[in-house]
């Protein structure tokens, strides 16, 4: 059978598949039902190209990391054979732990970060493959001693970010996030073992870090799909309380089990193999068929969430620097709850109020390192003219439905 | 409430609603339905970017047809205001009554035309919209005076076309599918009534024949492809059957409505309200999450089909120019029943062959005008030397499951 | 004759001509000239794809324009068919002052900035079309009260600026200098007379704003290139200088003109007719023709500087934030005196140093204004987390020839 | 030195430089000339983008021919190094012997062929390397025993033609033009020392062959070019023929060579040396200046004809299947000498006729042959359905001033 398989991809082109093994594992069904996840959830609500998958965003990845080895190859950076399939399959596999509309789930269902899943499918296909992804393991789990090659997984410009950058901004059609990736990687170099930027590459970066911070206000952050995502949550969180109730839901066999049952990190352990068994079969085809059931639902708040979401009429989203005055907020409920004409319900469901941050994308734990040509070098941020202050905002949201009185 | 929205286009960069009725329209549950319903299928197990919607999709071709009004009106054609809103609407509307995988389902479950749904769907909205749809139907069916209005909604240079070449070639990355939809439409024109191309959009109205040529091959008839539809025509085949005999099956209330009834389009005056009830809450996800329930269900056939279709394992194709014998189509049974190691089931759900033509597409029942610079009008199969004979192909295949001995 | 002519664009695509006289006005011998004068005189060297002209430039302007009155006139900004047809000619005619390596030049041959010449190009062009550029002259002199149409050609948001980023970077190839053109025209509106930017349009002016910078320090500000044009403003400062002599140069008549004559701003009233009939005849052309016989001449210095830029045997270019020391450059000029063997030439072209400064650039004399969506204008400066503070730098640089031992 | 540059190309991205000696061969001034050549001649005097020269052309042809190196090894066909980096220089340097304008001058001043021309020069740059160019010079003659290395510099699927297709169609901004080159180059393979496609490229071969036609009529033979390319020839030919009465003519030094010299094919053994030394100073310049300065010879053709090239006042062309009847051409000749108002002329400058044809394209010498998967090789011709074929057509032209009564 010819592994050799390319891909067509609007982004680059095309994908070549590298390795036989790497060919073996797309076809796998756990890498397969990364095709009925969507990469960005419900933004497709507001930018109605951004279907595209974590299936397509693992190969994109896997393309641009082929291309790095390439390059750092072609710099007498010294990357075996063996080290060069580990990296490509950690980069294949690196969200194989995502489940559908990963950041509501982890908020309601299932209590587990994705890159402690990610870890437990691989362990899986570790089993499945004879132990062919050790290395890979190792590398994701930043064991290796060639620390560059984790960096090119997670890090500052791993493959990733630099393939998300740039499929989400192809996909949503926001040419702000357009990122001159091919530039970045024909500038990377390693130094003591770590990542570097050749200097000629620092104003690629620059634009790089300024697309990304664009993405997140523009995209990341929308507040429409904040509004969806937050009703998503409370539709599930509803769901919860009356599967904990006992009240019967129309839904899929597998997430039954994550509503039914609870699960927690602490878990893994012991029902590890369990857990896996019915997070593979769960996509983002169970929740929006679950939604649609629940349309008919006799539960009100149930009923009324979910044919708000999948009918579109999505709530209202108010962003303040400041907090909102207790006063508004009950003004606003009472609103709400003569708009529902239903006062038999818990408002909460239906008005509420958080924060959006954007500092879970600052981090700057592993900053990006430029290599001058006098062979010094130096963190982006220490290099005058080119800090790109990245700070941390939190903004205030209240949402509540529309056309209240 | 602002209805001068702008909605982002990979495709187009942008997309602005030109009249506050189509953004009303938009807004509607009817509309809103086409988000889950994918333009092209199953093509996305080939082509993996190709998730798009006919909701974009019908944004798209209304961009369009903003787009050709203000040519023609710049070339002095008569459009009033009223004729250019009702063309607009009918773009927006013309595919409504599509259902999810419409090639598959018009095969199995609901044996009523989609153009015909989409004059249902149509006067529905005209009833919920006070008669302001009359002008747009009107031009739908082709019975408004100014013919040219419907060839620009349904013709061989209709923004529908115009609009899916190029975007089914932008999400596939099939880059051979590329039109100059841009010159084309500079390039058109009216004459007695009806639609010509000036002459020096030849060369352009030649590439756009060749590439709907290679679009047909390289995607909408891609083997790959016809495997999937074909395996999944047959997966709700046996779940009619199964219904039919009063097996109980875990499906939406939608689909149950269409496997546990029959419907055709004699019943069209009767029984449309209840059609249009249950077709309208049908999309993807009833269809997905059915296959998906589908796999673990007792019939052997229903699962296998299902699982096939689910873990992307496709059936085999084979293709010929000729029939296949009658002996060589006895031995791939033979041989895929004890692969199946299951004699108990009816081969034929397994192993089936048919015809694929490329006919659909070639009618051309209104032929493409030029308009020469000397007033001289002719059909473009005239001009010697760009006369692009399409001509009609059928080829036979054989499908049957992969690796059989 | 068909005045209705498209012209193909690799950037725009299509650029509609909109008016008769635009046609006119294109087809006029001065504005040929354009075709022969690139926009970014000798940056080819550095990006070999740039080398678009400013005819190319004027279209594009041109189209942006034309776009730009449209989206105004559907937000119900008053735009008289008039002063959109002036508007048209003014923008394109913005440039016509231009001579062939414009910087160049003005530090040589003609101490005439070219805004003074284009207005003088202007006003020939009246006298030839009867009066009817009238009020196109008046909105470029900014004396026309409807202020926002003289900035749609001059200001901080003028479709010069919009067309001259995104063409340089296409033809570069430096995707960093990518705008949302087409995002920020959809985004403007008048209020009290003035262009402002819709709030929504926030993020993209902040992209553009930041695009502009990377483009200045990439390209506009870009060493070789400026090592290249200092080159180029010394030949022909020794040009001068041996024609002042009565030293015989093998150039074209109009060439001539400059380097034998003196030609300052106060001269205009009195001999501009003169001054624009060769000005008028003077591009590109005439000035590599010119490079080329130098390369044979006597003069060892206009010889030896010729043939480097010919052969693009480019100088060296040292920066530094602080002056270079008296010291250095002294040690520099001893050895390229040695390097070039001939101790009888002035090492003054030879050698030379100077300080670059993107502060032309920088000046914000009218600030893009952002229109809240409660009626609030502010400038962009002044909104926390947008202020893109455009520093003012200096640089010293310091040129010799290149392997100087 | 850093020999490792990279080019920014806005076709491809980037260029990197793949072996030192391809950089030094870049830096010679040979080939540094070839930035003062575009590649199309006057077509930009209909695509105003057309500017693209030789040196980035190939450059671009370098690029694909790295790529389709990698290709070609990833298959495991036998490439060494020293063969890689031959048929690299040979694709760098095939186009080096074209003078500026080639089409024309190789009719009027320059009875040498190009690719003689491009032998000599790379004799000579072999002298200068130390013999470094045999295997790249063996390569281009196809004197090498692996056919396909010949093929991928000059056949019908050459890096050549694949750079010039993709690039002219880049920079004219028809995109009628755009082939899938890197499809193309994936699905490269050999078989029997000849280059072959694999099956699955044949739609993309279909759609280069038919990308190719479609640039001939849109733009290698575009009227308005074919009129500016005659003006032009009759401008040097008249020029010529007033050099060799003796009339003096300002032109640079090395076109008057070729003005007062006769120089042939037969003459390059004898005096090869002296024609390289003054066709290497040969560039656009010394022809457009020359015009320019033509534009004021006491001449009445040469002026007349150098005046109507300049500022674009080009002729008229009629195209026609059958020659034009002498007494249609005697009408157009009486005319334009009314026109012209001076009857002492020869009017066989101005009213011209001749005939036009895209058979120098259509040569099919080695056909693109397809291999199948079963092992098979065909022409692409045999393949039924896919044959495009190729008409050779010739058209009859005649040429004469605009505007005549």
């Amino acid at each position: 059978m010819n592994k050799k398989k390319i891909f067509n991809d609007p982004v680059y082109g095309f994908i070549t598949i590298p390795y036989p093994i790497v060919f073996d594992l797309i076809e796998h069904t756990y890498f397969q039902r990364l095709r009925r996840i969507k990469q960005l959830g419900l933004t497709h609500y507001v930018y109605p190209g951004a279907l595209h998958t974590r299936f397509h965003h693992a190969l994109g990845a896997l393309h641009l990391m082929t291309e790095a080895i390439d390059v750092l190859r072609s710099k007498n950076v010294d990357i075996t054979n063996e080290e060069a399939k580990a990296v490509c399959i950690a980069i294949l596999l690196h969200d194989i732990g995502h489940g559908p509309f990963s950041h509501t789930l982890e908020h309601t269902l299932v209590n587990v970060h994705h890159e402690e899943l990610s870890v437990l499918f691989m362990q899986k296909l570790n089993e499945a493959f004879d132990g062919q992804l050790d290395l890979a393991i190792q590398i994701f789990q930043d064991k290796h001693p060639k620390k560059f090659l984790q960096q090119l997984v997670s890090g500052q410009l791993d493959m990733d970010r630099m393939d998300y950058l740039n499929r989400d901004s192809f996909f949503t059609g926001v040419s702000e996030g357009v990122i001159g990736y091919d530039r970045i990687i024909k500038m990377l170099d390693v130094r003591d073992g770590e990542l570097v930027v050749e200097q000629k590459g620092i104003y690629s970066i620059e634009k790089f870090l300024i697309a990304r911070r664009l993405m997140y206000w523009q995209v990341y952050l929308h507040k429409t799909v904040l509004a969806a995502e937050q009703m998503l949550i409370r539709v599930l969180r509803r769901a919860k309380d009356l599967a904990t109730q006992g009240v019967p839901l129309e839904v899929s066999k597998s997430l039954a089990f994550f509503l039914y049952n609870d699960f927690r990190s602490e878990d893994i352990t012991k029902k590890g193999d369990e857990l896996i068994e019915h997070f593979a079969k769960l996509d983002d085809f169970d929740i929006i068929a679950a939604l649609k059931s629940f349309m008919n639902h006799d539960d009100f708040i149930l009923s009324y969430l979910s044919k708000s979401l999948i009918n579109r009429r999505l709530f209202k989203v108010e962003m303040s620097d400041a907090p909102f005055s207790s006063d508004y907020i009950e003004k606003v409920r009472q609103k709400s709850l003569e708009h529902i004409s239903n006062s038999n319900i818990n408002i909460d469901y239906i008005v509420f109020q958080g924060t959006e941050t954007n500092s879970t994308y600052s981090s700057l734990k592993d900053e990006i390192k430029i290599l001058f040509k006098n062979g010094e070098i130096k963190p982006v941020s220490a290099i005058s003219d080119h800090g790109v202050h990245h700070k941390i905002i939190s903004k205030h949201y209240l949402c509540y439905p529309k056309n209240i009185a």
